[in-house]
């Protein structure tokens, strides 16, 4: 087992009717910028719970913060921020609008460049408090210290990680998650089930506790994910769905394990170029990379064909095999495309693709597998 | 799925070689107390290393915490911190050591007589910083916000919860697990199965992920048993113990789900009564638990016998049945007797401690199951 250090100080506080905490879990003095996304936050009802619980609060309302969550936006709120000195963020949305105030947060209290900060995240070093009130589950940003933002002017998207990233606590009422279109719900499996994945598909390393763990969060979201779509409105299997989002990636399955992420990594390469959702990228990327590194994954394939799939006959290829049907098999269940071509993405883009990953100089997943020459195999794979 | 709320602040740092960490870990103008138990650690050099990495700090030592740790002897640790004014506390050792010094840090600020604070935990306002370097994987103290303390001289052993209880971080080293004796190693094992037992084994509640992480845990710590008897110097295998232990008692598995808790409640009296070993009280109480609540627990008992011994046929009773079985079978296994009788306590045992229970006129337990009366019907079984 690698060594490793683990910390998430997040407070969670699940359940329905719960949004009426922020009332007591930010001091009374905070001066407050509640961040939101389109709009939906109006209608779901969610704004009007919010408003209630901090009536008694000092509020500013920052609207807009769209889906891959923009730079230039998140620089108007630090703007209005600024102007207005705000010690308080409270995030209302899902992961794009949590995102987006994780950086807002840190950039608040910079003095220089704030782009500096996603380019060397060791340079935050002091932030704004945060909160965040979830409406979308998916991404798990209101549990980690994680966030990726993206700037639309340079075709960039990126990652930034800094432990003043942690919410200082997450309000999750699986009520809210009532009105959500159903293809934000695929995405949102599809995005926890990949989570779980990228910190568990790599090789065995005799880490027994983190391996059952990843192996429950996928058969949990393999139970769930079919009922969300079915049945969004039943209290449990959102509740079910809201917990699975957050655990996927919080840290917990992660401890001293080797880990991949090479799918999101290359994956956010069809949002910037081709305005793919996160998920939609995810679905398509993954299958492509489990055919072109399976003899590297063999053994953990197998070991997941049996554990999670219940395939229990078949030499370790045919497991193998399996397993990766089985995964493609369920993004498709999902109702998500695992295909490029599906998305009318021509196929030049491997080409196109290729060059900005080599033109970075990087490789990425378990022992760095996917070199750019790598990727451009997986994205051929996948069209 | 009920309503939770779920925060763990502590700090893990894991790992071979992670005990000089405390150099960084802990601010240099500190007045450190060092709590250790009764004398292993010179054996075993975690001395060594932990005075080593503090040579820059100053440091006071305070030596002989016993098992089932004594408030006498937490009343004379409190005693030397408040002559020197310690204001961090690194406890060295064990589930007792740590535990101890929990109440340590929460009695020196505390100005009335600090019984109260054990009485009633709301008392604990403000606390001392404390952190840990484990020795001994078992309780999970190092994790959570739990205490048990005895007060020999008047034959009480009671736990204690407040936020207060967490570490700002704790050390897990799994090579200073190597000097281990068996019968803790064995003790160490079943605490942390039974833990998890206590937040799992109730009734099917619909919380997916909750009960497939428990059973991760069963299972990681029914492979892993057995080894850590064989081969305690192997370092993927403590490690994996280290891990379990740790995560068994740290509310990642408790979040919405219904509890237990009795064997441990209804245990503590024979340790305070006859000198068990912790471990050894709920080797002896479970599976008499288990067999005189079967009809309550009978639904989950047959998914815990499928998921985690992987019984698959009979009907549920049977597999409930099997469920009882192999868990005492465990138990035995890991060289824990199961019977009062084979430790010599007699019958009348059972009076003394219906006596006492009854006294106290409360119940524990899922929906209160165990009653006094159900107290006795258990120790009857177990004799």
């Amino acid at each position: 087992m690698n060594n490793f250090t683990f910390e998430n100080p997040t407070k969670l506080i699940f359940g329905k009717g719960t949004i009426a905490q922020l009332a007591t879990e930010i001091e009374k003095e905070r001066r407050i910028l509640i961040c939101f996304g389109g709009g939906s936050a109006k209608r779901n009802g969610v704004y009007q719970q919010v408003k209630e619980a901090l009536k008694n609060h000092r509020t500013w309302e920052f609207w807009g913060i769209e889906p891959n969550p923009d730079y230039d936006t998140a620089m108007k709120a630090v703007k209005l921020a600024r102007e207005n000195q705000i010690d308080f963020l409270l995030a209302v949305g899902g992961g794009s609008v949590i995102d987006a105030v994780k950086f807002i947060a840190h950039a608040i209290p910079y003095e220089g460049d704030p782009w500096e900060l996603i380019v060397d995240n060791t340079l935050v070093r002091r932030s704004t408090p945060l909160a965040t009130v979830l409406t979308l589950p998916a991404t798990g940003s209101e549990m980690n210290h994680r966030g990726v933002l993206s700037r639309r002017r340079t075709l960039e998207k990126v990652s930034f990680i800094t432990p003043y990233s942690f919410p200082r606590f997450s309000i999750l009422d699986p009520e809210v998650t009532y009105s959500l279109p159903t293809k934000q719900l695929a995405n949102g499996v599809v995005d926890a089930f990949m989570h779980t994945m990228e910190q568990y598909m790599t090789y065995p390393d005799h880490n027994l506790l983190m391996d059952r763990w990843a192996e429950g969060l996928l058969m949990s979201l393999i139970e769930i994910g079919p009922q969300v779509l079915l049945q969004p409105h039943d209290y449990d299997t959102m509740a079910n769905f809201m917990l699975c989002a957050s655990m996927a990636l919080n840290g917990f399955t992660g401890m001293g394990v080797p880990q991949d992420w090479a799918t999101h990594r290359i994956g956010y390469e069809l949002t910037i170029l081709f305005g793919l959702d996160h998920a939609q990228t995810l679905a398509v990327v993954y299958p492509a990379l489990l055919r072109v590194l399976k003899q590297h994954k063999r053994d953990k394939l197998a070991q997941y064909a049996e554990r999670v799939w219940g395939i229990q006959f078949g030499s370790t290829d045919e497991k193998a095999d399996a397993a990766i049907e089985k995964t493609e098999a369920f993004f498709q269940q999902m109702g998500l495309h695992t295909r490029m071509s599906q998305y009318g993405i021509p196929a030049e883009a491997v080409d196109t693709i290729y060059n900005r990953i080599q033109a970075r100089g990087v490789s990425y997943g378990e022992n760095l597998l996917v070199t750019p020459q790598v990727a451009r195999e997986i994205y051929q794979n996948a069209l």
